[in-house]
Parts: C-alpha cells; sequence; structure tokens
C-alpha cells in the first residue's frame, strides 16, 4: 500500500509509516512528499468544508470552530523540526520493544497556523486545568494529555499549512496539533477536539505508550521533549570513497534548546573537531552541518557530537528503556576509503 | 553552627543544610522550626524595608518592587511540597556525587504570596523571552533560568509568607520563589532580580549541577520535575516492635501529578496492599498515608510504593546518575518483631 503524495524512496513500516533516511535530502526543510509519516492508526477522510473543531470541558463556552473560523485568526508560520519518540530504536542494545526505525523518522518542514492559545482564549479555558486533551479523528482513543502551561506556549500552533501547501492527510490534515520540541505523539493529527481536564489525563497515549519504562516494567517518567541529537546523512555507512577530501554532512536538532555545536570525530570518538553550522532557521528547527573531511586510505569511523544552547550533550549510550524511546546516543557511520 | 530557629533533632550536612527525619513529623503540613534546609552559599542578611526585587532584561518596561508593592498584589496561598534533587542520594548504589541526603530533604508548607505572573504582567516581559533567569542575594553567581511557559505557571509564585509567618531567612526570607512540582534549586531563595533572557540559561545551577550526568561525564537531560515517591516515616529501620497491629505511616507526592494511590508491602515487596490516603491537601502537596499491619514475630521488611494521577510509580532501582539527582527508588524499612 502506498501513501499518496509521497515519494516512492520512503521506507515503508507497515501500510501507515515511512521513513525518510537523511541521505535523501541535502535542505533544511523537507518537502512535503519526503517528510516522514508515523501514524499510529488508520488514516480518516475529512473533507475540510465539513471540519470542525470542538472545544469543550473546564471552559466558559464550549466553542465548535470550522476551518474558515480558525483561518480568521492571526496566523504565525514557524520552522520546527518534528521527530517520532522512537526514532533511531533499531540502534539500541538490547533491543526495545517497537516500530524498528532507523534514523529517519525526524524531519523539520515550516508550519502555518495560529497559536492554540488564541482559540483557547476563546474558549475561556479555565486556570484550574491541568491537561488539555486532544482528540484526533483516526481513533475514538486517539487521545493525548498536554499539560496547559505547554498548550499556551506561543509556539504551541493549531497547523493548516506544511511548507506553504494545505496540511497534506497523511500528515494530519486539514488540521494538526503542533507541539514544538516535544516527541511527535504530542502533535495529534486529524485534530477534531480538544478538553480542558481538571486531571492529569493517563490514557493509553500518555500511559501504556511514550512513558520510559524500566526493564521491570515500571512506568517512571513521561516522554516530553526530545533530546539533543545529530545524524550523519552523508557519507552513508557501508560506501567506499576515494581518498582526499570529502564533506561530512548532516543534521542536528534538540528539543531542549537550539544547536550551539556540532562535532565530528573522523576517528571513531577519539578526536572531535568542530562542523560548521551551515544552515539554521531558529532555534525549533533542526540544523545542517558540514565538516571538511581528509580521508586518508582504509577503515573509517565518522561520528557526530551535538551541544544545545543548554550545554546538554548527545551521550555514547542513551538511557535504555523498554519501549525504545528517546534514543540520541551518538551515530557513527562506517566505510571505507580507497 | 546551628541555623536560627531550627528544632536542634534535625540533621546537619555542613554548617548551611539540615534534613529533616521524617519520623519527627506525623502532621501534614511541616512546622518551621522542622522544615528542612538547603542553601548552596552562604545566608544572606537583608533588611525587609531596604528589599528590592529589580525585573529587567527582554521586558518592556524595567520594574523596581519594594515588599510593600509586592504585598499589593493579589494574595494566593498553595500548599506545595519542596524536595531537593539530591534526596534520597545516600541511597544509590553505586554512590554518587553530592551531600549524602537520606529521605530528610523533603517537606510540605503552606505558601503564601502572588503569582509570578503578576510581576511578570506588569514588567511587560515578552513572548520571545525563553529563560527567566532569577538572581539571589546570597551568591553572585546564584542564577537559575526557568522556562517562560513553567514561570507563567499560576502556581509558580513569589512568596513571602511560610505556613502564615514571615518566611524565614533560612528558607529565603524576605521573598523567594517557589516553583512547585520541581526540585528545589528552581525555587530561588533571598530573590532580588529577574532577568528576562531570549537564551536558554547555561549557568553552573542549571548545567554543571542539577543535570542528569552519565557515568562517562556526559550531560543528558536537566532536573525538572521530582519523581513519584513515597517514604515510611513510622516505624524506622532498626527498631522492635512487639507483635500485633501496628500502624505502617508515611508521605507520598510527585512532581507529576496529585497522588493516586499508596501501596505498602509488609513481605519485601512480595505481595502489595493498598493504604489509606488519611490526609491530602490539593495535588501539589504530598499525602499522609497509613497502614494497619499485623506483625508476627521474625524480621519483617516494609515497603511503600506511591503512584502518581498520571500512573507514573516508582520504580525498584532508581535512573542512576553522576550526581545522584532524583532518586526515588522504593524505600524499605528492616526492623525486628518479638
Amino acid at each position: 500500500m502506498t501513501i499518496p503524495g509521497k515519494d516512492p524512496r520512503l521506507l515503508p513500516y507497515g501500510s501507515t509509516n515511512l521513513g525518510m533516511p537523511l541521505d535523501l535530502i541535502q535542505s533544511l526543510v523537507v518537502p512535503n512528499e519526503l517528510f516522514f509519516v508515523r501514524s499510529n492508526g488508520p488514516t480518516p477522510e475529512i473533507d475540510p468544508a465539513n471540519w470542525h473543531l470542538q472545544i469543550d470541558g473546564n471552559v466558559e463556552r464550549p466553542v465548535s470552530l470550522s476551518l474558515d473560523d480558525l483561518k480568521a485568526l492571526p496566523k504565525q508560520t514557524i520552522t520546527s523540526f518534528l521527530e517520532c519518540a522512537g526514532n533511531s530504536r533499531s540502534r539500541l542494545d538490547p533491543p526495545a520493544e517497537g516500530t524498528e526505525w532507523k534514523n529517519d523518522a525526524a524531519g523539520t518542514a515550516v508550519w502555518g497556523g495560529t497559536m492554540l492559545r488564541n482559540v483557547l482564549a476563546n474558549a475561556g479555558v479555565r486556570d484550574t486545568t491541568i491537561d488539555l486533551v486532544s482528540q484526533g479523528a483516526d481513533m475514538p482513543g486517539m487521545q493525548r494529555g498536554l499539560p496547559l502551561q505547554v498548550a499556551l506556549d506561543p509556539n504551541t500552533m493549531l497547523v493548516w499549512e506544511m511548507n506553504g501547501a494545505p496540511l497534506p492527510v497523511p500528515h494530519g490534515g486539514p488540521v494538526r496539533l503542533l507541539v514544538p520540541r516535544w516527541a511527535g505523539i504530542a502533535s495529534t493529527k486529524w485534530l477534531i477536539g480538544l478538553i480542558a481536564s481538571e486531571q492529569p489525563f493517563a490514557g493509553f497515549w500518555n500511559f501504556e505508550n511514550y512513558t520510559l519504562i524500566t526493564e521491570a516494567g515500571e512506568h517512571v517518567l513521561p516522554v516530553r521533549e526530545m533530546p539533543v541529537k545529530s545524524i550523519i546523512s552523508r557519507p552513508t555507512t557501508g560506501e567506499t570513497l576515494d581518498a582526499g577530501t570529502h564533506p561530512v554532512t548532516g543534521y542536528a536538532w534538540s528539543g531542549h534548546g537550539a544547536i550551539a555545536k556540532v562535532e565530528v570525530s573522523v576517528d571513531g570518538g577519539g578526536s572531535w573537531d568542530q562542523a560548521e553550522i551551515v544552515e539554521e532557521a531558529g532555534p525549533l528547527g533542526w540544523v545542517r552541518f558540514a565538516y571538511q573531511w581528509s580521508a586518508t586510505p582504509g577503515m573509517a569511523k565518522l561520528r557526530s557530537r551535538a551541544t544545545d544552547a543548554r550545554g546538554l550533550v548527545q551521550p555514547e549510550k542513551a538511557l535504555w528503556n523498554a519501549k525504545g524511546y528517546l534514543n540520541n546516543s551518538i551515530y557513527e557511520v562506517s566505510l571505507t576509503v580507497r
């Protein structure tokens, strides 16, 4: 089964998911046809003309908004990365439970819409709200709780545009939530409802999934912001290159702050040099980095290591958890120079 | 050296810190003279009549507020726990670096003051602010960055009252920040300045300390909310009790939501029964629990295990980190029944 509008070079994981190997792109912004797709349920068909967003619960006045109502609100555009919490799960040792994403469930796009807090103000969401529970149209149980303080962040949006085009259906069109910095699951697709709740929401997608679970099965922490990470996109593992100068390029991002620096090692982590940030688009997006490598014959191990504006850095080995979320360990590319 | 106004039964850790063994209390609210003290620097002397809070940086209009100015703002009172990020560090295996707190660096008080967002609104803090950097009067470098969205939370306060009394000097008087749910370090004592910053703040108390650091020395995650935890306060390890019925009592709290339940095991974790929540005061405070135990002669191992409203639960073994923060592993009391 193919997903309409998507590039055939994307890697399928089941029928509703597509990974984007990072060597397919060289731009900062990922075009819509290449952007990775992660859908936990079936893809609903929604006629934009009939779409409504219902806001109720702990509010002064429940409201129902059409797409035209939404578009009448102040528009904002931000460049933000989205990464699936399970990205790079396949690199965990020992293996963890879940879709075996390589490093292909992350991307950056330009998102257009309105601040979520604009519609929350319309409804008069009360201060006593703990979580705002979002409802997707894909499944009755597709609900997520977002803490009110995050819902009120000026970067948290209702989005109807992706890279200038109407938000494509595989990405949640006509309207999705966008919670920059947080794992993709927070950005509910095909959004149709928001319920202000005075209780923390502990539903399936907030508790059974998207929590850090110990080997003994204890759910100990929620998954929220994605940690600092970088991936070398080119060259790729298994390649053979001629000796000489080659660019080592890749992407770096963090849910805890802008990228402060990216270092590259061409000797498997023995020594590190700073790479150049060749393209950036604000603190919520990823950056593109490049490093000029003088390759000499033999086996080579290339690594990249990003540090964010809070000083947080990628570890050699990320925290293991039973569902394999938040793997930001340093990625190594192994290749041959002749 | 003693700290004025504090009970001599508290346990000193250096000259500025005092731990409160939980068997000293039986109430939900900890009286001021028993509340634990954690000061990273010297204790400054501030005349409340001369105290001012300076707010500047990324604001429309810098303001300077006196204590009277502050008290003219709408007052609010909340019951909230405070726990040092390093509480229970001494139970980590292998040992971690830092003050070897037992389970004595946590407490709950009734805090009086005004919402921080009231003064931020006065100064016109701009939306582009990332962190609000607080300055304590104890040391020039005593600065912490608090993400704006947390600073705007209605529970984040400027506090000048503790359990109805003027905020005592060891607890940050005349005025401190109070960030409920978060590790105590976020609640800057002897607050004299707030600077709105467009950059994430990565100073000593946000980066070198109060981050989760791997064995290899990589700073990977910030310390923020305290995880779900419970401690049995009575009976205590080493006691000898007569066979018969005894209450097992203690406290449970979580920075991720209200306490949903507390379970007690009287056989070292083999089986669990639900304890009774005998006292609670809202989702930001801790709860007091009790369980009736039919003790039979022999060695006994008592445990408690709390679950919060998000379903998160205490683990057998908490995540180890080099500075030993956030240890919420299950605590066991070993005693003898004759």
